[in-house]
């Protein structure tokens, strides 16, 4: 048994020349980045120099990083490096709240929020959206939430607003929301999986008393890796040493990214930084790109004019042509994917999302012109 | 602020040619895997074709590792990977043990088993060793533990034995620990993150009811990467669905490895079920190597004859030496660095371990005449 082992030896990836996938466009390595793989990819290869906290450790210079320049870039007084977005929303649910009590959330909130949630044994109340085409989280429905906890005798352990949300790449009123949490005595998460390393955030200033973030998918970094940051207080909570094994926080099990892909995070961190400060033209970009997409009838979602790269869309026309296309609902899939495009799922017409981040303006006009002629070339229905 | 930040971007490796930590020798990457970190490093480069569950991906062949290959290899019914064999730990603890539960562990228990079970808020109970200089884990331990907790009108949760252990890489009798856990009905997770990917080892012929691996420890991968294997029965508990989340499962946060490290592990699969059929010859070695050392006055500790190449040894010579050499108790450091060979911390002279695992007798052979040399090259005090 175990044999015809040798397909799993050489695979090789089917990538397209632009990708659009939102969930990839941030996380492209830098040139640094892929060196670093290489330099630091054996396993364990972050700890010949440690001296028992990973924090810590000062060849490479991962205190430098973790203790000076992350927490610095997020405005949070403390941060420790995870294996992901969902893994720091996760240790905060844990350390912070008590099985039963509740948690807050937008409607828009990724999955593994709720799943956090779900395994830290927590309740979940939403804050709803306004539904199509807006998708809006008002922030007042945090304080609705908050009390329709209340009414019901339960404890509200924490508040998260995904900022931006996944699906619409909708900006709610962050601060708003803090000061609602903050008024009820709430610790605020606020969810940047989409906007650390993208956008500039930065926890003290919108009073986020948690912040997370990921590497692999806005940081320029191979995953799994993401980020955590809190203030002084609720650090000592989450990032508690255990009361048996000296130096080791409980809730990171001592160590986490003990590997390559911190090395890639910090590799591309000055890249990072710097295109942060770049946001106004991404976000340019996005506007552009969506007006031209509406001029042929897809109609973008949510906030109107869109205020980040992650873009959700509603297209009849694709849809139409779907019911006579040749390949069905993968027509536009395969037609994109001939002219070099990737990242909209396969099969998906009518409604699908995609990211403009960190493509130059001629790609962004190419795809443009690719829907262009795609909805060209085919009757519809 | 956030200024010089250059330092993080080209940082090199000072690494010898010759490494014998132990916790590295088993996770050197194969040239497979150093060629699948560059094809797939790109942040969720592995979910270009995800359907929704990470563990069901067909390209790259995911699935056919995850629910094929891979519970094959360990003897399981049901297998997942994971962010390492500590994060397979707590969430087996978590998912199949109430909170005030106890867990009955091996005394030489790595720490993360420790830091599992209290960020579970399980209570632990030692099956402790014989002490200098055998270090030997007697299995009828695990009997009186179990009872030792009863006695106490405690629950025991689960049982732990780590297999070999990661100080003296001894290995306990695994058969009669699980006999004696299946008498009592307690769910037995075998720690294999030295075992698994280095030397044949089966849950199901021993009786293990769960199995963790360690892919940056012994499965030739890129850091972090673990596995997880158990039987169907513990399986759907551990792996248990969310009940809202479809196809997610809540104890893994819908997905784990979402990166290049899954598919190092991937692409080395081939060369480690291979290298496990030569443990044999590993463990020739390692006596070998052991014979060499003491005869130079440097002694072995833990099972005799070793069954194991994770060594620990006492040197009351190099201690000596210590007190007089120029260094100090850095001297050993030093002059290893010097021959070309590193993996002992800096600092240690009197206890230490080292492991054989993948190294040639000529390079073992210049190991021993290096430590003779070393020894002969100084004063004693």
């Amino acid at each position: 048994m175990l044999d015809n082992l040798e397909k799993f030896a050489h695979i090789k990836r089917d990538i397209a020349r632009i990708n659009i996938d939102p969930l990839q466009r941030g996380g492209l390595l830098t040139p640094e980045a892929k060196e670093a793989l290489i330099e630091w990819g054996d396993g364990y290869s972050v700890c010949d120099f440690c001296a028992g906290s990973m924090d810590h450790i000062k060849n490479p210079p991962i205190e430098d990083f973790i203790h000076g320049a992350l927490p610095e870039f997020l405005g949070a007084d403390e941060a420790r490096v995870t294996h992901g977005a969902r893994e720091s929303k996760f240790a905060a649910m844990h350390a912070l709240c008590q099985k039963g009590d509740w948690v807050v959330m937008d409607g828009n909130a990724h999955y593994t929020t709720v799943l956090a949630a779900e395994r830290a044994g927590l309740s979940i109340e939403y804050v709803k959206s306004t539904g199509a085409p807006d998708y809006h989280i008002p922030a007042e429905g945090y304080a609705d939430a908050i009390m329709n906890v209340y009414e019901r005798k339960g404890t509200v352990g924490m508040a998260v607003l995904t900022y931006p949300d996944g699906n619409y790449g909708n900006l709610a009123d962050a601060r708003a929301v803090a000061d609602i949490c903050h008024d009820e005595n709430v610790p605020f998460l606020l969810n940047g999986a989409y906007a650390v390393g993208r956008m500039p955030v930065n926890a003290r200033d919108i009073g986020a008393d948690i912040i997370v973030g990921s590497g692999h998918k806005s940081m320029a970094s191979c995953g799994p890796v993401g980020v955590i940051g809190a203030t002084e207080d609720l650090a000592r909570s989450i990032f508690k040493i255990s009361s048996s094994k000296k130096n080791k926080e409980v809730e990171l099990l001592g160590c986490t990214v003990r590997g390559a892909p911190l090395l890639t995070m910090m590799a591309s961190f000055p890249t990072v930084v710097e295109r942060v400060k770049h946001w106004e033209e991404e976000v340019l970009k996005a506007r552009r790109f969506a007006e031209g997409m509406e001029s042929l009838g897809i109609e973008l979602q949510g906030d109107k004019p869109h205020n980040h790269d992650l873009m959700f869309y509603t297209a009849e026309i694709l849809y139409e042509i779907s019911q006579k296309a040749k390949k069905g609902r993968f027509f536009l899939y395969r037609d994109l994917k001939e002219k070099g495009i990737c990242g909209i799922k396969a099969g998906l017409t009518k409604h699908f999302k995609l990211s403009t981040f960190g493509l130059s303006q001629d790609e962004l006009d190419y795809v443009l012109k690719a829907f262009e002629e795609i909805i060209a070339s085919h009757p519809r229905a």
